[in-house]
C-alpha cells in the first residue's frame, strides 16, 4: 500500500501532508465516514497553506481514501466492497454478507432493438428486440454504481413488466428458471461521463471502474448483458487461483 | 462503451467535442499511436475555443482513449493489454502473444527484512529476511507499470544474485523448480503517487490500477508477493466463469 513510509522521500510538501493523513487513516485514527477537519484547520495543523492542503486532499481523493460530500466537507472513505468475479452471488447478497446495506433503484426500462455495438457483445442479431434497464445501486445510502442491463426478451418473455428494485438474478431464477452459466467479465479503469456521472451524483471526469458481464443460460442462450459504471473508490476485485 | 450516441443528450459543448473524437477513435478513423491535430486546429474544426477543446482532451485522457506525450502533443492510446488473472502466463508471454513487444528493467534489488505490512500479506514473520526487487515494464517502448516484488530467500536461496530483466516466473521454474500455485490477486483503481508516478514518467495524481498478487508453491510455502502500479489506460482485465 502507498501509506508505507519505508522509502526515504524528498517529496513535495503536499505529499507529506497526504502521507500524514493517509497514515492516520491506515492506523484507524481516522475511521470510515469520519469528517475531516476543515481545510483551514488542516493547513494550520500542518503549518502550510490552504492551497497545499487542497492538493493533498485531491490526491487522497484520487486514491479513494477520502471523498467529498456536497458542501459538507471531506470524509474518510468507507471500506471498498470486495467483489470476487468468480463467485456466484448477487450484488445484494455480496453487500449484505459484508455487513452493509444494499439498495437498488430502477431509473428506466425501455423495450428497444439490438444495435451493432450490442450485437457484437451478445451474439444477438442487429434489430432483435431487447429490453434495456437502467438502475442505480447504493451501499449504506451512498450511490456507488449505475448500470445498463440488456435482457433477451425471447428467453425472458414479459421481463419488462417486473419490478427491478430487487435482485435480478433471483428474479431470473424464480420466474424463468434461469441458472446463469458462462459469464464473460471485463473490467478496466475509466472516467465517468454523463449520463452516468450525474446519475451517481459526481462531476463528469471522476475516476471510475467500467465492468461488463455477458451471461448465458445452461444451454448457451444469451440472457443478460450488464454494463456497470462504478465509483473508483467503491470496490476491490479479488481473484483466487488454485 | 461510452461512445454510443443512442442516448439523447443535452451535454455541455466539451462533451460533444469529446463524443466526436471518441467516435472517430471507435470507428478506426483515428488509429492507435496517431497524433491528434493541434488544440488550435481541433478548436477550429469544432467551432469552439481552445479552453473547451482542452476540457474534451482531458476527459478523453481520463477515459484512457488518448494520452499526452511530453511536448509532442496528444496521441490515440494503444489497445489495452488483455490480462486474464485466472490464466497462467507471464507478463512477457502475454504481451508477446498479443503481438506486442515487452521490456523489463530492474530498478533496484535490496536484501531487507519483513515489516508488519508485508507480514500480514505474506504470512512471513516480522523481521524475516526478504528480497525486495523494483522493476519497470514497457509495452512497445511505453512504460506501463512499476512493481515491487518481495521474494522469500528461504525458499529461493541466492535469488538476489540473478538478472531480473527477464521473466521472473521462468527463473523460478528453471533455477528453483518452483511451480506457482494458490495465487491471491487483488485489484482496484487508484491514483499513482511517487516514487511510482515518476518511475513511469507521469505526474503524481495520474489514474492507475493497483494490483497485488501473492503466490505460493505447490506445498503452500510463500514464494513471491508482487505489488504492481499500472497506468490506468494500459490494461483490461478479463475473467471467464463457466
Amino acid at each position: 500500500m502507498q501509506e508505507r513510509v519505508d522509502e526515504k522521500s524528498v517529496s513535495p510538501l503536499y505529499l507529506r501532508v497526504r502521507d500524514h493523513l493517509a497514515a492516520q487513516i491506515a492506523k484507524g485514527l481516522l475511521t470510515p465516514s469520519t469528517r475531516l477537519p476543515s481545510e483551514r484547520i488542516l493547513a494550520e495543523e500542518h503549518d502550510t497553506t490552504r492551497v497545499t492542503t487542497r492538493l493533498a486532499l485531491a490526491q487522497l481523493e484520487a486514491e479513494g481514501r477520502i471523498y467529498r460530500s456536497n458542501r459538507r466537507g471531506w470524509f474518510v472513505s468507507p471500506p471498498r466492497l470486495i467483489y470476487k468475479p468468480t463467485h456466484d452471488y448477487s450484488f445484494s447478497e455480496n453487500v449484505t454478507a459484508q455487513g452493509r446495506v444494499p439498495a437498488t433503484e430502477t431509473l428506466d426500462v425501455t423495450s428497444t432493438h439490438t444495435n451493432s455495438w450490442l450485437a457484437t457483445r451478445t451474439g444477438m442479431a442487429i434489430g432483435d428486440p431487447i429490453v434495456w434497464l437502467r438502475r442505480r445501486r447504493q451501499i449504506d445510502g451512498r450511490p456507488v454504481l449505475v448500470e445498463n442491463i440488456y435482457l433477451n426478451p425471447k428467453r425472458l418473455p414479459g421481463i419488462e413488466t417486473y419490478n427491478f428494485d430487487r435482485s435480478l438474478w433471483k428474479l431470473l431464477r424464480e420466474q424463468y428458471g434461469v441458472e446463469l452459466r458462462g459469464k464473460q467479465i471485463e473490467m478496466y479503469p475509466t472516467a465517468l461521463v454523463d449520463p452516468q456521472a450525474s446519475a451517481i451524483g459526481v462531476t463528469a471526469g471522476t475516476a471510475g471502474l467500467y465492468v461488463t458481464r455477458c451471461s448465458r443460460d445452461a444451454d448457451g442462450c444469451f440472457v443478460e448483458f450488464d454494463e456497470e459504471f462504478w465509483l473508483h473508490d467503491a470496490l476491490s476485485i479479488q481473484v483466487e487461483v488454485s
